[in-house]
C-alpha cells in the first residue's frame, strides 16, 4: 500500500469550474479525493459534466459520483435553471442578489456531499465556495458554512465527524488563479461560462469574473472565447 | 378575499405518513399550507405519493410540489433505498442507528423545502420530525433543526426569514395519535409501512411504532393490515 492510499478520504464537490478545480487541488494535498458532481438542470449541465470528468481524469481519481438535483429546476426562481428568465450580462451592480442565484442551492450540494461522505467514511467535504467574489449569493458566505457544520455535527451518526472545508472562501478570483497555478491545477480543463457550450461567451457574469481574475493575476486564461467576448 | 387567503404561506413536508399528516394539520391552524412531497427511491415511494395526494385533497390544498431526490439511491447505505440490504423486523434494540437510516436524509428534505419556501415567499417550513420515537436517527433530533435554522438564516436572501417548525419533535407516537384526533387529521389516509404496497405489513419497525402509538392512545388504527401482522 502506498502512502497515498493510506490517506483519509475527502469528498470534493467539483462543478467543473475554476474554483472547484483549485479546491480539488487543495484537497489532494491532504486527502485521497472522492469527486462529486451534482447537476441541477442548469443551462450548461452537459458541458460542466465534461469538465468534471476531465479534471477527475487529470488527478487519476476513480471514486466519482455524478448525480443531479431534479427539484431545483421544478422550483425555479433563477435564470440559471429557468429558461424563461434571461441571464444578466455584465457584473452585478452591487448590493443585490443577481437573477442567477439559485435559492439555497449550496445547501442541496452539501447535503449530497455529507450523505456520500457518511456512507464511504470520508472525514471531510470540500466545497469551492468564495465569499469575496460571490456576487452576493447568501449561500456563499462563510457564516453559512459555519452554521452548516453545526447541522452536520448534530445530524449525522455519532463518530462520523465530517469537516466542511472551504479553502477558497476568502480568496479573490486573482488569488484563486495564482493558487491554481502554484498547485498545478488543470485550469485549461475547467468551464465557467453560464451560457456557452463549446466556446465561453466572455460576456456573462461568470466569464467576466473569471477573466478579471486572470487579468489581475497577470495570467492569460487558457480557454477559448467566442468572437466578440472580452478575451 | 377570505381570511384564509390572507394568511401567510407555510411549506409543509408531507411524506404521506401519520406524523407529517398531523404536522400538516398543525400548520393549517396558522398558515395557508403549500404541500411538498419528496420521494427518494424508497421501496414504498408510489404508495406514499398516493397518500400525499389524498391528504392534500382532504385539506383542499392546490399548491403542491412533488419531486424526488435521485442521489440518495445512488449513494445507498440504507435498507430503505438499497434493495440488497434487508429491512429489519421488529423494534430497534436501543442505542444503535438502524439499517433504515438514510444518511443525512432530512437535510435533503429541508433544502428542498427552504428553496421552495424562498421562491414562493413562505414564512415557515414545517417538518414532522419526532425525536422521542425516532429510532435513533441523528437527523430527527431537535438539536439538528436548531442548527439548521442558523444555516437557513445565513444562507438565504436577507429578509426571507423562513422559520423551521417541528411541532411534533417532543411528542410520542401516542401523543401524535391523540393530537391527530383532536385536530381531525385524516389518519385513515396515511401510510407508514416500510415494505407493503396495498396492506401494511404490521411487522416492520415503522408499523410497530405506529401500532404501539394507537394502542397507547386507546385508539384503533383505521388502516388495514396484512394477515399475520400485529393488528
Amino acid at each position: 500500500m502506498t502512502l497515498k492510499e493510506q490517506r483519509p478520504t475527502a469528498v470534493v464537490l467539483v462543478s467543473g469550474g475554476m474554483d472547484s478545480c483549485v479546491c480539488a487541488a487543495e484537497a489532494a494535498r491532504e486527502f485521497a479525493p472522492a469527486l462529486l458532481h451534482v447537476g441541477y438542470g442548469q443551462r450548461t449541465a452537459a458541458r460542466e459534466e465534461r469538465a468534471f470528468h476531465a479534471i477527475a481524469d487529470h488527478y487519476g481519481v476513480t471514486r466519482r459520483l455524478v448525480t443531479s438535483l431534479t427539484s431545483l429546476r421544478l422550483i425555479g426562481g433563477s435564470s440559471l435553471v429557468d429558461p424563461d428568465l434571461p441571464v444578466e450580462e455584465g457584473l452585478p451592480a452591487g448590493g443585490g442578489v443577481p437573477s442567477t442565484y439559485v435559492p439555497f442551492r449550496n445547501a442541496h450540494l452539501l447535503a449530497v456531499g455529507v450523505s456520500w461522505a457518511e456512507v464511504i467514511g470520508a472525514r471531510a467535504l470540500f466545497i469551492g465556495a468564495v465569499e469575496e467574489d460571490s456576487s452576493g449569493y447568501p449561500d456563499c458566505r462563510e457564516q453559512f458554512y459555519l452554521a452548516y457544520q453545526a447541522a452536520v455535527d448534530a445530524g449525522t451518526r455519532p463518530g462520523s465527524r465530517i469537516a466542511i472545508r472551504t479553502p477558497l472562501i476568502h480568496l479573490t478570483k486573482r488569488d484563486i488563479v495564482r493558487r491554481g497555478r502554484e498547485l498545478g491545477a488543470p485550469l485549461h480543463l475547467t468551464w465557467s461560462c453560464y451560457t456557452g457550450q463549446e466556446e465561453a461567451c466572455g460576456r456573462c457574469e461568470s466569464c467576466l469574473l473569471r477573466l478579471r481574475g486572470f487579468a489581475a493575476a497577470g495570467e492569460v486564461d487558457p480557454l477559448p472565447y467566442a468572437a466578440g467576448g472580452t478575451s
